[in-house]
């Protein structure tokens, strides 16, 4: 590996990338409760993994931390907020206004986080009387001149699985970058273009994994 | 560590333990794309994680694939399905069907991997008028008649935030030992009991660190 400084950290492991948005929600957690400084154990208990994990991830951003005092919660906040890029606003449209855009358009948990909405669109006309969070749903035809008008990169599908690929086709055609899909299925992309999957039950298995081992070891031990 | 079999895999690392679903979704869509084998490069590529973790997370479920054929898509979902729990039929209740509610309880990726609705409640009496997919929506002090009856150990909560923990506390006293917590903020709850949060802003980081170095290079790179 090369040396590399924070500011051209090009080469961070996948894993480690998608531990950073956890480790930055920890944080967040630590700064509401009142923490102005924690050791490595501690941030790594709140995110869920192993310490020695986490020092190696935070390494590849040149956070060691300081011996005997840990590391300061919201310096070590910005450098990771900075390090994923959400120190930046970023414009993001919400595509399929059902119950999940409801929801979506609703949700505190992407403002906080340096996502804006700066649209809802919908293909049905009932839905485009709407306003939603404060913001108008209009026609997807719009789509293009959003794009263009914001500089958005990032598009968010929550249609039905039916309408999903073509909404991708449209968002790609319109510019954008990276989408998150909640809709089932796989969408095809050209090369370039970032597409990640929010599966609603993952959580949910790790919580049936856990369980399962509980009522095993209650059939199957004493204690 | 102990010699075991896949039946007293007691002690699965939880690093691991979290990447189980993400292997069963990535075999499902193997599988319905009609891939009988698989290597372990392309299931850790469909997976997103790399070969060699994948195949040291496997180990730990006795599954080695065969050498110069790879695994057998179906038998390695199965394995991985009753690992994690999923191949039993899980009773769960959802708590507060606003929009987010109404979308959870519409959601087809609950279902396919053997989690049942078997409740919507609410607090709310408007609500309680509803039928939402194919459910009726019954009052939140039906909570301990509904879990004693089906047996209920998995809750999700999908109320504001404000009523999270007065639900989760109530979800506890009726029995429930697992909760899948949407609202903002963090829980509060005894020992036994355990707790996930899903953020819905993740993957949108995930996808905000990649658009950044998009730009980046864009900016930096001849390429």
């Amino acid at each position: 590996m090369s040396a590399r400084t924070p500011e051209s950290a090009r080469d961070i492991p996948e894993a480690t990338v998608a531990r950073l948005p956890v480790y930055l929600r920890a944080l967040i957690t630590l700064a509401d409760e009142g923490t102005a400084t924690c050791s490595s154990e501690e941030l790594a208990t709140a995110a869920g993994v192993n310490s020695a994990k986490l020092r190696k991830d935070l390494s590849y951003l040149g956070s060691y931390g300081t011996r005997g005092v840990g590391y300061d919660v919201e310096y070590l906040r910005y450098q990771i907020a900075r390090e994923i890029g959400v120190t930046q606003d970023w414009p993001v449209v919400i595509v399929g206004i059902g119950n999940l855009g409801h929801a979506l358009a609703n949700y505190s948990g992407f403002r906080s986080r340096g996502f804006r909405v700066v649209a809802l669109l919908d293909a049905d006309p009932v839905r485009q009387a709407e306003v939603v969070a404060g913001i108008d749903v209009r026609s997807f035809d719009d789509l293009d001149r959003i794009v263009v008008e914001h500089g958005v990169s990032i598009g968010v599908i929550a249609t039905p699985a039916v309408a999903a690929q073509d909404v991708a086709d449209r968002m790609v055609a319109a510019g954008i970058t990276s989408i998150l899909n909640f809709a089932p299925g796989v969408l095809t992309v050209p090369e370039g273009v970032d597409v990640r999957k929010v599966d609603l039950s993952i959580e949910l298995q790790i919580l049936a994994y856990h369980e399962q081992r509980k009522a095993t070891a209650g059939t199957e031990d004493a204690s």
